[in-house]
């Protein structure tokens, strides 16, 4: 365990914690569900008291000037409050990660040896202004046997109170450590940092939000960090793409939901198909308000397309604009995905079975796609049930993440006698 | 990608790496194996000029007074020559474990879903003074279809120098990119410096030697790493442990070899148990020149114990010194072992079902063992072939590494037109 300088009243949080977590992880998954279940009643029962101290935090915002944006995510109305609760149901209904054997053989000795999935122990989290982060990390940490500490930000901070003593009282009555779920929003940066550097504490560190927050925590934290990463995604459109699949696809990658990272942000077109492919897939868009951001081959073609600038291509417009690029071959292609991408998503449109396998095979992002839309990437859509973040990272996890992202393992030994020779 | 301050000539390795791990990644396992092959004869076929280099190191060391350890581990004899070769052999004769596919479903919608192993990329390594090192992690990286980038210390430098050049000659002839191989060890501290902040050039960092050298790195690098840690291994004599079975396991996991972090540092026995075990176990450990750090009901049953210091129960000696303290029951053993423990290996022997299963549910380590001796802790003997080295952290690797752990995953849709509703 390391030393270091965190003030002795955070400290003794994480000292909490750690007990807490201690005891998840030997609680069977049903007393797990039950606090889960007691966690989502005491939200649906005190919707009103929620609703009353984010109304402080709205009044807070609009007087700092947060943004719009930051507002409505802030924002818990009813319905919100509903869904958080229906969200822990959720989580509760998913099987229980725990306990399952990954590998395991009989040596050749006799000893049996099996990797079995535990929890981490204590997850941490940093985000800003999101109280439905607050009660989702709570809740996936506890359904996988972690304890959980939090730090949401001073925006978000009555309701983060809020929800965490509630949480705390619904987990202590049904029988678990109200300390398995634990907020320092109110020791301020000095409790983010302290969460940084909380090694020996803190097994794991998830930061959600801006791209500023995540390159903040990956850069001061001791504690390994699982990086969930912005997406500037691309939709190859190939020489044999199908037409009907490149207008759907790209429309529906961009439109059904252009804040989120798995939309996409720019189109690659095969410059044998871009006559054939462009004006429908631009038309398509353009109806439903998307500003196409064209070079110069692109607006060649297709006219009411603005002029891209430099920074178009590692642009994460998370809006309806869309950058579109004409591209002299498949490698020119995947050379352009290598250079800009945030290795989150991307997809081919092809009917060529040596292109869908050189693009599935060449390109080295978290999900790779053939004939589909990115926003697939979802651990919903997966079948994961919850997600805690999908990662852009290479280490642990990759792509969308589910309870079993939040577990580790350990090696299980049983001998009876054995010694090395 | 992060933009850091990284000089231009060791950038231009960085980006080597990046393409050559673009090539890693779409080889066949037959690939690798013939560049692994040719490496292994390429140390075969020039073993005088690798001596000539490490005696130079050598010479170095003893003029600026290393110690005889670091020296003996500096040295390449004629054996030890011989037997990098052999390991590299053996690495190339285990099972690829790329494109194997880790999870895969067909989603209701029709989308075909797999998660499929890949390389990292780009592995990086910090090492010290252990020029056999070098050889390991470039032929594990490259069996697992990663580049690597060896930083490998001052004091190994002439000696690394000439196996990286080996190994790039042999992986070119070979038909695989020369940079797949790279050291930086020519640029000093800067080039460690820069390796740590690599991020977006190498995707893994992999500490290898002192608790100082992994402090420094863990604490430093924003490149995602992958922590081998040391062992203050436990052994706890439970109340019904077979005399017979706590003898030969505390002998073998003490003194088998001494100076390697499965072997046990301390252990506690039972305080109902303490005069029928502790004099057979001393006394056989002192017969092979053990020293026992005794805690004071420790020395009244077994007066040859000299008294341990208050640093004894977290301290790895990695020699022939072992402390042990009676404890009152079980709970006090685990209460132990979560204070002073590095979480590497722990092991019970018991004859008692319950206290077994208690033992392995709430000890938290890598390895939790019942009835064997802890020197079982080893990538060899699970059965990985080759090791990488054994992780006592909890993300993406607990315990030993073999090949699968220098991996990460990535997910492969098929589609024909899906998009979300």
């Amino acid at each position: 365990m390391t030393e270091t300088v965190i003030a002795a009243p955070i400290r003794e949080r994480f000292t909490a914690a750690r007990a807490a977590a201690v005891r998840l992880a030997t609680t069977t998954g049903a007393a797990r569900v039950e606090a889960l279940t007691a966690i989502a009643a005491a939200i649906d029962s005190h919707a009103d008291a929620i609703i009353d101290a984010n109304a402080l935090d709205l009044a807070n915002g609009r007087e700092n000037g947060l943004s719009s944006a930051l507002l409505d995510r802030l924002t818990l109305s009813t319905e919100r409050v509903a869904s958080l609760s229906a969200s822990v149901r959720e989580i509760a209904a998913l099987p229980d990660p725990l306990g399952q054997t990954v590998r395991g053989s009989r040596l050749p000795n006799g000893l049996k040896v099996d990797q079995v999935r535990v929890p981490f122990g204590v997850v941490g989290a940093i985000y800003e202004a999101r109280p439905n982060v607050t009660v989702d990390i709570a809740a996936l940490a506890l359904a996988s046997g972690n304890a959980s500490i939090l730090r949401g930000g001073s925006a978000a901070e009555r309701s983060n109170a809020v929800l965490v003593a509630l949480m705390q009282n619904a987990v202590g009555a049904a029988g678990l450590p109200r300390e398995t779920i634990q907020t320092i929003d109110e020791f301020g940066r000095a409790g983010a940092s302290a969460l940084m550097q909380a090694r020996g504490y803190v097994d794991v560190l998830i930061p959600r939000g801006s791209a500023g927050l995540i390159e903040t925590v990956v850069s001061s934290s001791t504690v390994p960090v699982i990086e969930t990463g912005a997406g500037v995604v691309h939709i190859v459109l190939d020489e044999s793409a199908r037409l009907d699949w490149a207008v759907d696809i790209v429309h529906n990658a961009k439109v059904q939901r252009p804040s989120v990272c798995n939309a996409v942000e720019t189109v690659l077109v095969h410059a044998a198909a871009a006559e054939r492919l462009l004006p429908p897939v631009l038309d398509r868009l353009a109806v439903s308000g998307v500003t196409v951001h064209g070079d110069d081959r692109t607006r060649e073609i297709w006219p009411a397309a603005v002029a891209a600038d430099e920074d178009e291509w590692s642009t994460e417009h998370m809006s309806l604009d869309i950058g579109v690029r004409v591209v002299d071959d498949l490698d020119d292609a995947i050379e352009h995905i290598r250079r800009y991408s945030t290795s989150h998503t991307e997809a081919i449109i092809t009917e060529d079975l040596a292109n869908a396998e050189r693009f599935l095979a060449e390109v080295d992002s978290a999900v790779v796609m053939v004939n589909a839309s990115t926003r697939f990437t979802d651990g919903g859509e997966f079948g994961f049930g919850a997600e805690v973040g999908i990662s852009t990272q290479k280490l642990h996890a990759r792509g969308p993440m589910g309870l079993t992202e939040l577990t580790s393992t350990k090696w299980v030994v049983r001998g009876n006698g054995q010694s090395r020779s």
